[in-house]
């Protein structure tokens, strides 16, 4: 049965029902816009998955852009993953609050072209070096919200990697990266005669683990950091700064390095995933938002530092799933009216998360935890 | 305000609709078991994000478990990605169909002990070999449902990073295994008077891009492949098999070779994603599933091969979001009674991910998709 | 000109000279069997190229095979790093000497068969699993000095990659392996009809930098630790305990994370680069040499613990380089008279060259050291 | 016994032989000069380890620096290694040449500090985009021969990394760097009152595996590519093109990226670590040298085209081990004049391995010349 056949999310839902004589009542219950939804967002849709929306904080941010108390929105099904946030964004507004702060490095996107040899690549670099403004120019034509900020070339015999930067304002601009990229692809196919294999050639990277975004980054770099007085760690936290950070160095340090991993952090992805649910991110970007450092330090007068380092998250407050009815209400608790606004409540948000583990972990309360709310994964 | 302090969800959501001054209608509008999900699945729940639920297929799988028509259901915001599994659906089915093949490593924990030296990390590695039986017992005892299977030691100086494998039946069994874990560690404490650092040393690991996840597998590994005849790749997928070898080599071979990368493929995490937000299982998980290899081929006869190999795939039918009423009708899409048929299901979703995709950018047509439907990142 | 044509090494380098109207007075003097190294160690052989050799110890081992102080010979170019490995080797002998650990992982070697299918792949992977007898006794054949001791199996598609590991007794073992390997690959091809496409499938991994070959191993693993009082952190190395380890966790901690590096280390390298090039060892195995992690902590005493962890170390007394003259005559310098043995006193050299580079930049000295004696590299 | 004492080689060497009962013969046996060795080149001298040193080629190469036939010096003691090399300049001359091309990225130097907050880690970051010049002079102020190239700078919490790059013409430069990098440093702790941690903070990275120096280079670049004929291939290799994909795709790119490897190539490392050996290279380079990708292609008329793309190599002309007498006549023996020169070469000398090995591998031949040569390790 071809489910692109029917009129309405509802026929097709019947259609699948019947077929399968199944019962998809729940599914069938959302408020959300239909026509919107099915037409830009999903298509062949049924209905809904419902997601229990939870909320953490309030957490004292001190950022560029928010300064202030701030509620977190968390679309889960992982007990105890709220209140693991909720805990920490406790101990860091009692504490100095969260520092954070982020830069836009822009969403990436990366065509491959096959050259024919060394020499023509090298002339297609020499061409793009040279011709920034021209790139620019086909670049930012294609909408109004696009700026063309700079290009990578790698070259390994006759193929080429390119990956270009764009400041998509408030969009992560996947979408709009995309059509300007095909541009510029299209100008460089003309003007040197080269072809390009691909327009996204893995060099962007696009949600796949890779080094080149931890390491060239993209979509924003987050840094958040707080500093814990020693009896609030006690009291709040239930543990020492110094058995925090003995935890800290054995698994985010130790652990990870023996892992071969990139991510040196206690769960980043936990609270990235559900914020991006919750506020209509590509939840498929948790891949490059698990990625971080979280770094630890017991201070001369006994206190608790900790900072965490995204270095690549992509993530907007306009265009796909963000303008969603659920999703729209969810950031609308953030505060956030900008994609920098609220890339810095999920600083605060991943502090806390990585506050509230370790020193879970630290004082022994994680099995405790699992046991009693049944706790899926941590 | 402590959200902590309200009985139900409605007065949750009510008192911050008024701190606010928001309206959250839309997430107060659910049908989901609210006295399951706000005790089990979130804690300061104050209603429902809602995603939309698109179905893609039917694809035809040959499996172990499962044999005949699947439908693929996927919770999404991103435009294109339903269409784009169902195109890559429509062409394995036309064809011979997506053998698929999977393989229970088991759930994972892995623990950090201090053993203050050498020589002692090497009376617990040596322990640890002789104890097997031992071992068992302890972690058994927590469950009817999981049972050990392996260790590995590792060690660095005096610290010991074990890695324990559990069968957890139809459970994903994070949770399974950080209790069994925890008895486990209890009796090393207690026997040899060495130290857990941590619980959770990161050696497990979990939700973080690691090799050891990749290398030393998690969950299910899946692999899945389909030959497309020529004049299918030609007619569905509007390109030849040599065009589409050749995005793969440059792509998923040498783009991510380029890159640093843990992901060979295309777009795992898209359909891992979508497929995880279905069917309630912990979406955190994308990070390992993003990993992988795609292989394609050009077979002499000039039909095309491809294939895909997930190492690291955590997901269950029993247990944290698998039993919400949406999940589960989702599930219910699928046919899949058990964990390792709903793998499998999964795993001829990814492959069709990865033929439709690869085939759109070897015809030129992934911007013009972007285009027309408003798509938010492939 | 073909230098394969010439009788000898005399011959060849006069021709040499002449053609190219340049001396190789140098190259000409040397006392190594020319007949010998000509004909197994060089084709084409002019000469020898002279590489300064150091002696650094004594240093205080405690391990299964050696016992008291050895002395570490170092071929090297490279100023400073004799004088580095001598400061660090005295301070662990004047503390607790260098405990030193060994496991006897084995050469490995990795062929990449093509099945044709999934289900080709599964048997294969069957049939290793229920013959490693048959696989035992075609391999043992080749050499009564190699015994096989397992297989991994990984397989992405038709691509099966095997990883066999051999007890090649005190010879690296490189060779045997290859040769043993494929018989191995003989009986598979003509037992299951399925074709090898490369003895060598890169899943060895030889000589590149590889996270299997950090999680899986080859060759020996190796542990060292000493414990450092104060007093000698103060007197020899010129820093304090705390400083150094400040200096550990930002660099061989934070940086290497930072890196994306398989090195958590200081200049393991460093040391293994001479020590091999000293005593006969393939060089080249550097590589995986250079991977491996340093820990350091300070005990409450205020005392310094350092451990090294060494994954994949390939080094051999009998066969290959280590049967030439000086290389013979460097070896009897550490008295090893075995692998195993050879592999403890490397670990001590390691351990020693860790210990006084992360003094030395604790305590501002590097800079110096590079100034005096012209350092061309640490 | 401490080997500081002595005041010759002689004397040190007769100590340790009369106190270990050893003989050194031949290690006392070498034409290099003393004086300048052991205060230069290596502490606690005793003599020199002799290495076989072999010449393949003539290799023709068509690059920016040279065009012609070279030779190619190699220092091993691993047998079929020259003979492998001189097979591949032999086909790759009767073929189009070697075409080669070289960028040079400068030698790094990577401080890292601890600021004491993310608002300080800014500060210095914003301090340093805005002095570059401040940054040159004190750097050049250290020699004549180095240049103050660029910086990057990366930040976790109160950790800040610095990578400096310079160029150090025709010398390696790490001393340099090093010593330029400690003005810097100072000037930095001075005006901004932000300490340094240690002047190396593996961020450089030297000598160890690093994602950080594949993605952002160090030293030189080389990409060297050719296209050999099938006759040639099928004469002088013993191969046919397309066999020879299917093992570069089986081993360089499917094998590598299931071993999670930063090497895409057959045996970059032998060549680097013998071409290095010979010409007084620091050999523990041989580390950033495995890194990098070979690609192949059967191109339409039937000819192989093969490519190699090294990101990261260290080599020069002057300084270090160069100016060693033996290690002069054998650089004299390529002919290069400077380290770009020089790069040229190497990078000949590889794309020669990479295709003999591979050649080898396709036809069958590995395990035979093992057999005969005794061969200790492709």
């Amino acid at each position: 049965m071809d489910l692109r056949g029917f009129k309405s999310v509802e026929k097709r839902r019947d259609a699948l029902e019947k077929l399968l004589s199944i019962d998809l009542n729940h599914i069938a219950n959302f408020s959300l816009d239909e026509q919107i939804a099915s037409s830009r967002n999903c298509e062949n849709m049924i209905g809904v998955v419902q997601i229990p929306l939870g909320v953490a904080g309030p957490i004292k941010i001190i950022g560029e852009h928010n300064k202030g108390d701030y509620y977190i929105p968390l679309a889960t099904t992982e007990g105890a993953l709220v209140a693991s946030v909720n805990r920490g964004a406790k101990a860091i507004s009692e504490s100095s609050g969260a520092q954070v702060m982020t830069y836009r490095v822009g969403v990436t996107r990366g065509p491959v072209f096959d050259t024919s040899s060394i020499k023509k690549s090298n002339e297609l670099f020499k061409w793009i070096k040279k011709n920034p403004d021209k790139i620019a120019k086909v670049a930012e034509k294609t909408s109004k919200h696009l700026k063309f900020l700079k290009i990578d070339v790698r070259t390994a015999g006759r193929y080429v990697f390119l990956r270009f930067y764009f400041d998509t304002q408030d969009a992560m601009g996947m979408n709009m990266a995309t059509i300007a990229t095909e541009k510029i692809v299209n100008l460089i196919e003309k003007e040197l005669k080269i072809k390009c294999i691909s327009l996204a050639g893995n060099y962007d990277t696009d949600k796949k683990p890779a080094w080149v975004n931890f390491i060239k980054h993209r979509g924003f770099k987050i840094w958040a950091e707080t500093v814990v007085s020693k009896k609030i760690v006690k009291d709040v936290l239930k543990t020492t700064p110094q058995k925090f950070f003995d935890v800290w160095l054995a698994k985010c340090m130790l652990g990870s390095a023996m892992s071969g991993s990139m991510g040196f952090n206690a769960q980043f992805a936990n609270i990235i995933t559900a914020f991006f649910a919750a506020t209509g991110q590509d939840i498929a970007h948790t891949v490059e938002g698990s990625m971080g450092i979280t770094t630890a330090k017991v201070l001369e007068n006994g206190d608790l530092y900790l900072s965490v380092y995204l270095p690549a998250v992509m993530l907007g407050t306009v265009g796909g799933g963000t303008n969603l009815d659920t999703q729209k209400e969810a950031r609308s608790i953030t505060g956030a009216k900008s994609s920098a606004e609220l890339a810095e409540v999920l600083g605060g948000a991943v502090l806390a998360g990585e506050l509230s583990l370790l020193a879970a972990l630290s004082s022994g309360d994680l099995a405790k935890a699992h046991e009693k709310l049944g706790r899926g994964g941590i």
